[in-house]
């Protein structure tokens, strides 16, 4: 039986970077050695990692003055590296879900923390975009696609100060202004590559203006001057994200991949609203491209074990809602095909005119 | 033409890692996905996770009481988190190459550094054994194999301070009696997997000590506490690295695997002995069991890009020296077979007749 992948994160990742990563497995650069086993160093990895940061800067028009960093950890870890090296006195941050509020978290073990506006109270099921950043703030810092909550902030803001963004759920599906932005970061395992590596894009004059000591692993000076190569970067992770940036190229680049996004994403919300049994949760003008939440009404509730029984029989896979909001969320990442997104709209039908 | 493949790290792998990880990249536990696309919450990955850490615990014989970590950004991130961690008012540091150097230079900012004794001033071509550790640090930090140098502290040591220990390098090459160690971390990239994970094993009472502010990231108590899931993981690193534990159980555990070594090295250490051509680096008794540094005798130092590209075309593969110490490194981890040792020492053999 085909299998719809869903998965929030690690994702679908394309064909084409997965058969590539499997080969690379047992021969890499035609070296007669498995990727596993090369070093960092030699010059067939060396080309690998360079490729993939041009490709970066090709794809979001990265300007002249921007470094593309690899670097391990996870995302979480860009939480507490951000404001080590970008945080002198006060930071603006928008809460919008569970990874700003951790972000957040961090920030403030290292100055003052301006939450300029947040949708908590409503368990996060919108983007607030009526709120003021204050001037004097060294940096505005917001989460553009909130993987749990289905909720996502398509354009870059204004802003009276430079941004950062957490980008790990939305990144390279649609175009960014990166000369907004002081440092975009973005956890591989969505749009880009296995879980490992994370993406850095960081702004070079934005670096070495705090005082604090900063951990050699945690400033990001250190791994701009070594181009990533500081330590041993994640190898494979690495590999395989140049495998998808290639095929994004290959596909026509950013517009192109955005369109399909946007097609995926309109079927599916149509599918939703027109359907009696199941309903979004995200307000409508927050609605996420990438991750589609959606319910039982009400009056449905209790078929909601039924129904994921009925999906998981058609292979539907990781559309289990997470739990902070319960029912359903399919994620809709580059990688999946818009077949995937008929199949699912296809069995939610089947399921709504059997009741 | 057979490869033999001497790199220092990311090395040698086993078939049986590289072909279980191959087979996974394309169908992960028969879930008709790529190991690359699936959650790693998934009960199918929670699986791996849980198997390897049981496997850790087995074949290092850890006791009840300590943790099996998997994390992300490398060994160098060790090197702030044990301080960040473990550091109240000082600690002890064996100086032994420049992973300690680097180790101790991230102690500093984070209180009071001893170093009990260095080998810096012979270029680290020993482990220094004769030194006093204070009995009023909080732990004792050494580095148990120095990759660059070709040493190795084959060892415990006695300490009166609980000791912390990077053994990146030369873990799973001989039993260590976990209970004298607050902490013990590897980067993965030599004996047991991939690069992209890092593998810590901590004392769980040698936590929450320290007075200061730790971010959530570098806290080993959130890992702890979520058994490596507070974030994603580097999720095939982590599978990776179960098909090698597996592999080592499989073959007899760790003692069988220390014999195995210790042959390999002792072959090419006589043959660089009897030779007139070759000269081994490191002090006798520090030498390496992973990592054979060894130049050409200074009547032959001219030979030396030539042998260079001898062993090339034989198939050696990653056996240049590392700058700091010149000449050529023939690293003999685990899953490097006797064959590939016979083969280099055949290639030396060839070589020294030829002139």
């Amino acid at each position: 039986m085909k299998k719809h992948n869903f998965f929030a994160g690690p994702s679908i990742l394309s064909q084409y970077t997965i058969k590539n990563t499997a080969d690379a497995v047992i021969n890499f650069a035609d070296m007669g050695l498995s990727l596993l086993e090369v070093s960092h160093r030699s010059k067939q990895f060396t080309a690998v990692i360079e490729e993939a940061s041009a490709l970066v800067k090709e794809l979001l028009q990265v300007p002249e003055g921007y470094t593309v960093l690899w670097l391990g950890g996870g995302a979480s870890m860009q939480f507490c590296m951000v404001p080590f090296n970008l945080l002198r006195k006060k930071a603006a941050y928008l809460e919008t879900g569970t990874w700003a509020v951790n972000a957040i978290k961090e920030a403030r073990l290292f100055g003052d923390v301006d939450v300029v506006a947040s949708s908590k109270d409503a368990n996060f099921n919108f983007v607030p975009t009526d709120f003021v950043i204050p001037a004097d703030a060294d940096y505005f810092h917001y989460t553009s696609n909130n993987t749990i909550y289905g909720t996502e902030l398509r354009k870059d803001p204004d802003s009276p100060v430079p941004m950062v963004a957490d980008m790990s759920s939305d990144i390279f599906s649609r175009p960014v202004d990166v000369s907004k932005y002081d440092l975009i970061y973005a956890g591989a395992q969505k749009n880009l590559a296995p879980a490992g590596v994370t993406l850095v894009i960081v702004k070079n004059d934005a670096l070495g203006h705090v005082d604090r000591a900063i951990p050699t692993m945690l400033d990001y000076r250190t791994h701009v001057k070594k181009d990533s190569m500081f330590n041993t970067p994640p190898v494979l992770p690495i590999f395989s994200a140049l495998q998808t940036l290639r095929y994004y190229k290959e596909l026509g680049g950013i517009e192109k991949l955005m369109l399909a996004d946007e097609e995926k994403a309109a079927r599916l919300y149509d599918a939703i609203d027109s359907s009696r049994m199941f309903v979004g949760t995200a307000q409508a003008d927050s609605r996420s491209i990438m991750n589609v939440c959606f319910v039982m009404a009400p009056e449905y509730k209790e078929l909601e074990g039924e129904f994921a029984e009925f999906a998981a029989s058609k292979g539907m896979m990781g559309i289990k809602g997470h739990r902070s909001v319960g029912g359903f969320r399919a994620s809709l990442y580059n990688a999946l095909p818009l077949e995937s997104v008929e199949a699912l709209i296809d069995c939610m039908k089947q399921f709504e005119a059997k009741h």
